[in-house]
C-alpha cells in the first residue's frame, strides 16, 4: 500500500484483512456424492468451526453428532492454497439419509418465496417453522425453547469492551469484524474475526457444536449464553443465534428492523448501541437485570 | 425499542434501518418461464435499480439496451407487502437469446469453483475473464478498459463527509450503509443507502445504468466517475465498480486484502481509511494527483 508522504505517494508494508473464497462441500448422502453447498468469502482459519456453524445456522445439521467429519479437500487437481480453500463435511449415516428422506437442501432464504410469498413475516414464520422441536424425522437434537437465563444488565454493556480487547486482527488491520461467545459464567469464551460479520458467527458457534462434541460441557442449545457482535445486527445475525439457542444477542451497532422483530418472535433479547453508560433494547428487556 | 431510565426498562419509540427480503427474477429466456436469480436482505427502495445493478455487477446484463422493463410481481397470489418484495427484469429479446445460447446463468462465485479451483487468484481470474471485451456473443456493450482518469487526492478526502452529508437514513436509524458516485464534474450525482453495503453499490450503478437508458448522457463505462461507500471494502464492491467500469473506490474503512489485488490487477484506484487529513491507497496511486 501507499501513503502520501512529501508530496508523493510512497510504498510502505501493511497488513490487511485477508478474504479468500471457501468453498464448502456436503458429504454422507445418500447419493454419495459430495456436494457444493456454497461458497463464501471469509478470512481463511477456523474453516471448519466456519463450516459446521454454518451448516447449523441453515438448518442441515442439528447437532455435532450428525456431523462425521470435516476436512480439506484432497483432490489431487487442486494445488495447496487451493485444497484449503475447500472444506467438505461428512454427515453421520443416518443425518445422511434424514436429509435425503427430506429431499433437496433447501437454502433458507430462497426457500421463504416459494410457498408463502416474500416479505419479513413468511421469512420469520419459515425460521421459526424450522426450528420447532419436531420439523423433522431423524433428528436426534431439537432446538431449544428460548431459555429463562437472566442476565446483568452492567455486565452486558462491558461485553464490547471485552470482545473489542480479544480482537487481535483488528488491532493489526482495522478491517476485521468479530464475535464472541459469553458462557454461562459470563466468561468471553472464545472470540472469532472474519471479513464477514456473519462468518464470525458461524466460526463461533461452529465452535461451540465442536466443543459439545468434545463432552467439555458446553454443549447445545447455547441457552443462558450471549453472542456480541462487532458490527450491526441484522437478520441473519439473530437467526443464526437462535439455531444455536443463544438467549442473548448485543452489538454495539444498529439492528435492523426484520432482525428485532425476529428477536422478538423468537424470544431473544436483543441490545445494540453498547456503551459503558447505556444502550438500546430491541426486544425481551425482561432478561436483563438491572441493580 | 427500549431504554433503561430511573432504574427500569421504558419503552420509546425508534426508527429502525429497515430489513426485508427481496426475490430477483429474470423473464424474456428462451424458456419463457421467469426465474428465481436470487433472493437478498434490502432496504426497500430503490428496488429496480439495486435489480439492474445486481444484474451487472453478475455479468448478467452488459448494459442498459439489454433490460427490456423492470417491474415488482403482479402474481395475484402475493398480497401488497409481498408484491413489492419480488422484482422481475425482463430482458431484450437479444439478451435474452443470448444469455440462453450461453447456457446456465452461474453464479459468479461458484463459477470459480468448478474449473480452475477455489482461491483468490482464481476468483481474480475469472473477473477478470468475464469482463474482456469479447467475452460473448450478442453483447452491444463491452466492458471497458481502465480508463486514464485523474483525481485530485484532496478532492477524495472530502467524498465520505459529503456521502455522510447526504446520508439522510443514517442521521435517522444509525443503522444504515451508503454508497455514493461521484460524477466526472466531482459532483456526488446520487447516494443509495441500505443495510447491505453491497446492495447500496448495486442501487448507485442501476441507478447510472437507468440514467443511460434515459440519455441524460452519463452512459456506461463510468469512467472518470469514483465510487464512495461508508464501510469495509471487500472484494465484492470492487468486483461490482469494475463490472461499472468506475476508475476509483474510496472507504471510510479498510480494504481487504483480495479487494486490494482485484483493484490493483484491473487498474482500479482503491483508498481506505479516507480522512480529512490522509488516507491510505491500496492500489494504483498514479492516478491521485496530489499538488
Amino acid at each position: 500500500m501507499f501513503e502520501e508522504r512529501e508530496g508523493r505517494f510512497a510504498r510502505r508494508p501493511d497488513l490487511l484483512a485477508i478474504e479468500e473464497p471457501l468453498e464448502l462441500r456436503i458429504a454422507g448422502l445418500p447419493s454419495d456424492r459430495p456436494r457444493v453447498l456454497t461458497v463464501t468469502m471469509r478470512t481463511p482459519g477456523h474453516d471448519f468451526e466456519l463450516a459446521a456453524g454454518w451448516l447449523l445456522a441453515e438448518g442441515i445439521v442439528a447437532g455435532p453428532g450428525e456431523i462425521r467429519s470435516v476436512r480439506y479437500c484432497q483432490d489431487p487437481v487442486l494445488d495447496a492454497e487451493q485444497r484449503y480453500n475447500v472444506v467438505t463435511v461428512e454427515l453421520s449415516p443416518a443425518a445422511g439419509a434424514a436429509l435425503g428422506r427430506r429431499g433437496a437442501i433447501t437454502p433458507r432464504l430462497t426457500a421463504t418465496s416459494s410457498s408463502c410469498g416474500v416479505c419479513g413475516s413468511s421469512s420469520i414464520a419459515s425460521i421459526l417453522e424450522r426450528s420447532r422441536p419436531d420439523r423433522g424425522a431423524g433428528r436426534h437434537e431439537a432446538l431449544p425453547a428460548p431459555g429463562s437465563a437472566r442476565f446483568a444488565y452492567r455486565e452486558v454493556l462491558t461485553w464490547p469492551e471485552r470482545l473489542r480487547d480479544a480482537q487481535a486482527g483488528f488491532s493489526a488491520t482495522g478491517g476485521l469484524h468479530a464475535a464472541g461467545l459469553v458462557g454461562r459464567s459470563g466468561r468471553l469464551l472464545v472470540v472469532r474475526e472474519d471479513v464477514g460479520r456473519h462468518n464470525a458467527v458461524d466460526k463461533v458457534v461452529g465452535w461451540a457444536l465442536q466443543q459439545a462434541d468434545r463432552q467439555q460441557g458446553l454443549g447445545l442449545p447455547l441457552s443462558g449464553c450471549g453472542l456480541v457482535v462487532s458490527g450491526r445486527t441484522s437478520f441473519e445475525i439473530v437467526q443464526k443465534a437462535m439455531a444455536a439457542g443463544i438467549d442473548i444477542v448485543a452489538s454495539v451497532s444498529a439492528a435492523s428492523s426484520l432482525a428485532a422483530r425476529l428477536a422478538d418472535e423468537a424470544g431473544i433479547t436483543l441490545v445494540g448501541f453498547l456503551r459503558a453508560g447505556g444502550a438500546v433494547v430491541y426486544a425481551h428487556p425482561e432478561r436483563l437485570v438491572l441493580e
